[in-house]
């Protein structure tokens, strides 16, 4: 079966991963690039930009004049909040379901867009994740945190990184939260004769953050029980990941009339 | 909020699973034994034979006269097939909800007991597998695999198991089956130096089959896509692993009250 | 070529490692049992106490008493250190090369063996860790940290240890410090948002430990570079884990005249 | 202590080795790109090639006129083996320290070099892997093979390779061999089901090789005894594990006054 082609704008099509997106239409053969919009480049073509794939596709400056000149079914926006969000209101008006990738907009404005997509029956996805493998380990820590609540996280990512523990670390601990009743893990007289080895302590479940050269980021959830030990894990190599869930999200908007938060709520 | 009291009857109580079973019975403040069926020691107490728990519940040698003279909510079965079929119907048919741990039955078997448990209105749980985190890899290598169809399962055993691979790996791939087109994996001019390099062949994926010694029972599976790999992985260290199971099995199949095939079907 | 027959003497015979060496002998072609000594059972055989082997091996109370008594060429000794150090001393008076698992002997008295050892040109091994895994990722870890100085350590063990991190954890990063340069680790401006997270510091080094309900004693040690990740990881299931190292020892402290401390310095 | 600049000539500047070694230099204090060797360009500046670091050295299209010229200690040649083999003569004979990044040299090529490099009492480095990690997991592996006879490696590439098993996994089975008694491993009476699940054979050991998008170059070599279970393993992100290799062959190449073939000799 043939899938309907679907015509593609990109908002920030010279980013990391706005580029990648440029690729991901590229190599996917139901997909058409149909416009870009970037905060330069305005009346180029993308071919005439150096990296990036060969495609006669218009840069525009102004999203709504995009909008209004240019015949599409999807916006894939991959800037920074305050366009995303920009961006994401015009298209719900012009029409076409916008696809975002940000953890940056604030409830309210979440609220706004589910109204307002709600209103034209205009589907529309919001993911602070893009990576399906990523959601996919949190959404199964989370479902075995149910049979097996005693559980450890250990994230490991390069050494540029400034925070520990990972935002992904933190976000899958307050999944397990909604399901685990707190509980000190480990034996009740423990004791850390190394301040820190037992790691950071959330409602007693304990995280480990690893820092090293050559390593990207990946996160394992370790659940043990009697005789068993259960595991999830997740490797990031690099930015590609993140392009499956993008794929993912295009064929999906088509079909809805809502707006979704979270890839995990348009997985089956 | 205390549970109520439930009352269980354990055959096979001197089986490695079986006295594993009374253990989980004597540290599980809410499960009780009241009787056990065995095919010697009738008229003897459970603390009677050397290396089961100090128990006082009496041994039955015939199971019709156990469930008549007990009163019972469970009858745990952890015997041989044939044993288990006929354990089970007198259950159904003396009010007594029956957890069978066993892959023995035929198709035949498994269908006149689904229909006398739902003419009686009786629960029950037949587990070919009771440990939860292999039934969860399994469950979650099936879900996974919609949105990674390339796929290899390694799985690890003790170098005294005599089959390559283990049951257990080719039940995982038959449930990725249900959710992955058949596609040759690896590069198409692929080859191998020395045969057996790739693993099995299933429809495409592969299975390898590791034998040390000093290993119990582990299995990973491992999806690839661009830029990122995701896994699921269970090990399991010794029988104290499928007790979990069980003790949920005999929550769930009180609530119950008609039959369930497989432990992922109670898994919510 | 047949190997000469050894002949042993056990000190503490029904002790968890004992039996365990017990086991060992009996499955080992070339190992004999020729006595054993226990503060108790004087006078009765091995096979006379329940879950020993069918051994005719006499037990003795006391040690000075079996060792004039018994031609034997090794002592293998698992009791506690007091009694060991006596033994030992013992043992090395009466030509007999003893095998002893400890690490509680004071510096001092481990001089004391030395030199008596030496004086007599009898062989002798301590060994406070008799898991040859456990000790060759020690040894590994210290020479792969010449060439990839910045790593971390994940120990993982059940959660009724009492301490964290585990002493071979300590150990580890002990050795390490031999050849590593005092070194923090991680992004300089990184920050902990939850206390722990990045385990504990040891010059700059991280050492994490995990504690979950059905794991045994795990320790993996991670060395980070550009583009590159090395591992060396033991895994320890149960305490027949202790024998491949006591039956190596048990062979070299044939050839030996002086003392050895540590298996490390045994091994080729 | 300040290091001596060591002065390099680098052959194959544009090869995706040949610009990580430029990027070496750039980012080495003690390190100083005097000139390079290439099929082109001759004349120009290292600036002048789009995406090389910004250098002034001068690029040369003959090796001796460069060698000629340029005074310079270290040749780093990452070009083809024809051209290699006439680089390392050329530098040996111009007193040029030579280290070379290739497997295809013949036997006779090596000997020849060998002896010329005794005679001029000039130090070279031939080296077919310079990832230390590679190298030390397979050093570790030989040497924990004494001890642990029973083995397994699983390998793990991206799904672009064409041959299975790896080089690495067959060098590392070979040089497990020479430690190792052939012994076929698993139970005797072992059944493959699913033919190739039992992997491919080296003398009764087992390789395992896993092909799948995402993936880079991992393997890991696991060896199973009584009660444990150790590992060493090692995961290739990219390129830039090859540095490492590069910049520690640069500095022992200069102390050296002979030929070594393999970073497991220049290791100490």
């Amino acid at each position: 079966m043939t899938k309907d082609t679907i015509r593609i704008i990109v908002a920030g099509p010279r980013g990391r991963m706005g580029s990648e997106a440029l690729q991901l239409i590229d190599r996917t053969a139901h997909f058409e690039l149909v416009a870009a919009i970037d905060r330069k480049n305005g009346g180029k073509r993308i071919s005439d930009i150096d990296g990036l794939p060969a495609s006669d596709a218009v840069i525009y400056e102004d999203a709504a004049v995009c909008l209004d000149e240019v015949q599409a079914d999807v916006l894939i926006d991959l800037t920074i909040p305050e366009t995303g969000y920009k961006h994401m209101r015009l298209a719900i008006e012009h029409g076409v379901r916008p696809v975002v990738g940000t953890s940056g907009f604030t409830e309210e404005q979440v609220g706004e867009l589910e109204k307002l997509s709600e209103e034209k029956g205009i589907g529309a996805i919001i993911a602070p994740n893009f990576a399906i493998g990523a959601v996919l380990m949190m959404q199964f820590a989370k479902q075995a945190a149910k049979y097996f609540p005693t559980v450890e996280i250990i994230e490991k990512h390069h050494d540029q990184k400034l925070d520990a523990p990972s935002g992904t670390a933190v976000k899958t601990a307050q999944l397990i939260q909604e399901v685990r009743e707190p509980a000190r893990q480990g034996h009740p007289d423990e004791k850390e004769t190394m301040p820190g080895a037992r790691g950071a302590d959330v409602d007693g479940m304990r995280i480990h953050s690893v820092r090293l050269p050559g390593l990207v980021a990946h996160q394992e959830v370790i659940f043990g029980a009697p005789g068993e030990q259960f595991t999830v894990k997740h490797d990031s190599f690099n930015r590609a990941s993140f392009m499956s869930g993008v794929e993912l999200a295009v064929d999906r908007v088509m079909k809805m009339e809502v707006l979704a938060y979270g890839l995990e709520n348009i997985l089956e």
